[in-house]
């Protein structure tokens, strides 16, 4: 009795797909504090990027973040042929495109020099000019003057890094002791480096990953796997500039990348178990107890190493309804390790399910 | 400067995709009630359908469904030189497979007849196999005499009704006299016929939605417009199955058909005005202000016919946050006919944001 | 007997997607000719676009066409306060970045002035800033000092004809009788007119269909219905820039434009035998003569108005091979319309299959 | 000058998407062979799958394959509470519906044991009921007696071979003895056995690879990574049910699963060649020659291990262009090994490219 189709005038399309529109991202708040998605790190043709400025406005739109920072090279113009030089150029394009559309924009530019010290994102300053300097130390300087937040980049690079490792020279242990230095990548673009999260903790620094795009955000970041942009979370007291600027300033960070999220256990812990609601027993017998976890956010959490007799693994997709059937000989609390939450160099969030 | 490529060793589908789990769909509550979201008319291989009856479940688990009803034809049987008729065969064998997966599975079957008086689904029965019966109304009898919910399917259908549009014949209307006809579809498969919401009005019927699968869900419902299941929306005191019987009865229901919504006003504006958030306006100047609408559902709502000087529409984008700029010279409520959400054969919803 | 799920090592994406690369689109060449896939109309930042000249060619490459031309405004510059005026700019970039890659570049400009006479491109130029007159007439005449083929763009553009119709004035007219009128959009971006169709036959023009795209080409033609970017086809006689400018002037063109082809019958005609393939009956009895036809091209065919007792259409899928069940009853010729081959203002191709 | 957006009356999907058609593979064939993509086994509701036999067939249709098998378990009855055992079913269902379809429908069973010796398909039968015997070798006699092709499945699956290694056991070998064992499953679903290939050379067997399908094709083989469905390609002389049994017992198979290709190296490198073209040079200078290389198949090519001064590794991305600059230091032959095509155990193809 196969059916007869018939095409009904409906209004699909009726509208285009909405210019401008901030896309939601399933994720919690912390208690006290507004999760801000944002991605220090980007480039355009006022650098070796391939787009103009306010591209990345509408890219981070079209993605959901609140808060991006271009950050054009001081040191290197490759397009100087055809534009001249202004490194201020993206921040005066994009300020008002920023403001109409209640998107935050943070000043900032790329000190790019060879290792050491390698490069530099300055954030939060007022004029990226006055910072190209001739002595990374002078442009260090201004920029801290100006109030910059200073983020390593990709400190295991291997083009300045060979080995890949992340190390501090002199030059690091100096801004560190001078307070200078603020955050490091732990992600950058398809990199991460395991020890940045040994640095950041010892020496109290703000774990960042960011993109650090110089193409396009929707070429790089979907494809088959299709996998969400880096992009660093920051728990900020409201939405605007200058919480923003407090909460990285007390390194209140996390950074979330494909499926791994990434930060100190004071913030993962929390928000590992604001993304999830444990509900109570839908049927039980003699021998097993079935209940749901409800993950409501966009990232899966992989629980490994149960709890004796337990599930010893569990996919907790994002967006997702999961069951669990426990036996009843479990008696001990239900723990498991979440494999892709990372809570340092080699540990992984411990966390329990109570039912 | 081009980045290295350095693939790290990431944990991606380290984990499958979970089996049977339940996806989220992002839809409110109504005050007092919860969302079900229900597809009440599929088929198996028990009649004309080409799949098992637990992959019929698998796939509602997968579309976030909370409830289906598999409703075979009773007087159809193509496949019977191979399967012996059984017209329970389906509840039988997925009764305990929704259990398990904490899933509401309603009991039916589909009375399949020429037009009058068409085809109609017994819904909560309790045995199949005695509806099955010579006489049409001997068969109504019975599923009535079961306490079955009955929905008229697909009135408008051409092949038994040659120029589309759905007619009360007497058989209809002794069943409405005798209250033995509780709902009919809005919507079956690619059809709908607007003339069905006059009808569910004129006598208190409920408006339902739903896919008559007889196919593989996934294939039917994506390509490449991606467009969603048809589901019927029922707003029950809580998720079991005898609050979603007293519902259907009770008429509390609404229809979701590609990008468009349809329901009595009465549930269609409480349940727009929970899908949407007026945020304060981040910004105004002496000729206009600026404020964001939040759309936290999958659905997206198309504003039109805005109120003198406003923007003449507005696409609410599913999951978004969209930023209306709004003339001073609008001192009226700012209201707008929503294009697709639809409360009578004519009617589309009013609703004003109150910014 | 579930089967045990083993994720072998394998190697899909141990090498990156293959920058570069130039993807090949499946449509067949003419006899005596090679079928060139072409975009005549595009901007960077060097006008009010927002790439970068290369990734025009990036795109170009990864589409799979031969061919194009960067076309960016004259008269308008809206980003000369950060990039100075160089009307040649992305013919400088590109050039040799187009040679390395074995890519046809064409030197082109748009001449952009209100209606009459709107907007020309001049293609095959030799020097874009020569170009940049007062006068629109001496800018024609530049650029066909230069050597140019002058394009008409978008003739029914709403932007500058209210009606949407296009309408040659006299200054269209003058162009056509000096002979420097050579060819006309139509289709560009998301529009199509009609009436350019007798326009091109009336008057010997080349038919053009262009992307006129300013933003990123992968962001406005994929989304959910997939489409293909529009190009132009040109028989020419061999795949290099000279034999290209020749097949141009001599009108040897089509267009493609999502699942519509249109071109001058004498192309049209041996293009769709070229692309398909009636092979002969598999099978045959009493009532009816099967037999299948093969679409080996990217574009669909949708055949309707089949000869009497003939199946009334048939969908001839792209890459795909479509059986037909032929009635014996059919002795006539098995004729078609193809619903979305134009061949003129309101005239689409008539095909016959020979089985 | 941003662009007016006007959507043209476009005829997209006027026509249903075609159904029953095949889509094109692009594969080429071998000089004096025709290569059938071919899919031996696979389970319907007549054993543990969960669709209805047409099924299989629309999907190998819609997949572009030209021959399947049916391969329902004869020991293996789970829905016999339902469907009475008929070993038959499948392919009484099927026969008519694949002839209409000009589709290649091969008679099998798949005889079901533990190990040893595991599990068997019998291939080419004429009555699967009377090879259900008690006794395996019963089975296997009766199975030769109708002429079948007997192919053995999964060897090193690890729910019979607990560390996943094939092995000859004395029964397979008295199979080998008597010339009764015909291929072997190289591949099923998501496993390969590398063992295998070394089998299959010793003892002159035909490789094969397949899904073992019991769920759904579209759903299993598509996803964020789009992965094609396991084939096994067969060398035939003319495209027809006696031609390609002929050509598997003469073991002119090769077998292709993700992004792998592996067969024999009188099939693989022939069938690598009729993949490529390598174009003549289209630029050259005194440090390079540069020249293109046409993958003209949906199998991509990862050439490495490149000759000195060469780049050391190539991809030949499917159906696409691939330029190669070539440093004129390069003087001896410009050979590579392909990585994703196996020809042995331990050994992947070599290739020379001759431009």
């Amino acid at each position: 009795m196969k059916r007869q189709i018939l095409t009904s005038l409906l209004i699909a399309s009726l509208f285009s797909a909405g210019f401008g529109q901030r896309r939601i991202i399933h994720l919690p708040d912390l208690p006290g504090y507004v999760t801000l998605k944002c991605d220090f790190h980007m480039h355009t043709v006022f650098s070796d990027g391939i787009v103009w400025p306010t591209v990345r406005i509408d890219e981070a739109l079209r993605d959901g973040l609140d808060a991006i920072a271009i950050t054009d090279h001081l040191e290197y113009s490759p397009k100087k042929d055809f534009i001249p030089v202004d490194h201020n150029a993206a921040w005066k394009i994009d300020t008002a495109y920023a403001r109409e559309r209640n998107f935050i924009l943070v000043h900032g530019a790329e000190i790019t020099r060879d290792m050491p010290p390698g490069h530099f994102n300055a954030l939060f300053i007022t004029d990226a000019s006055l910072i190209a300097k001739d002595s990374v130390w002078d442009a260090f300087e201004e920029a801290i003057k100006q109030g910059a937040f200073l983020q390593w980049n990709h400190p295991g690079w291997k083009a300045q890094q060979s080995d890949g490792i992340p190390r501090m020279y002199d030059i690091h242990k100096l801004l560190l002791k001078k307070g200078w230095l603020h955050g490091v990548e732990f992600f950058n673009d398809t990199e991460y480096y395991p020890l940045v999260f040994t640095m950041c903790k010892h020496y109290n620094l703000a774990l960042l990953g960011n993109s650090d795009c110089h193409g396009i955000i929707s070429e790089e970041y979907s494809g088959p796997a299709n996998i969400n942009r880096p992009m660093t979370l920051v728990f900020a007291k409201v939405r605007s500039h200058d919480s923003l600027k407090e909460a990285m300033f007390a390194g209140r960070t996390m950074v979330w990348f494909r499926d791994i999220l990434a930060g100190k256990e004071e913030y993962a812990k929390p928000f590992f178990y604001q993304c999830i609601a444990v509900d109570r027993p839908y049927f039980s017998d003699n021998d097993n107890i079935c209940f749901e976890v409800t993950n409501k956010s966009d990232i899966p959490f992989y629980l490994i190493n149960g709890t004796k007799d337990a599930p010893p693994y569990i996919n907790l997709s994002a967006n997702s309804v999961t069951r669990i059937v426990l036996s009843r000989k479990v008696t001990s609390p239900l723990v498991y390790d979440v494999r892709n939450v990372l809570t340092g160099e080699k540990d992984v969030l411990k966390v329990e399910l109570r039912y």
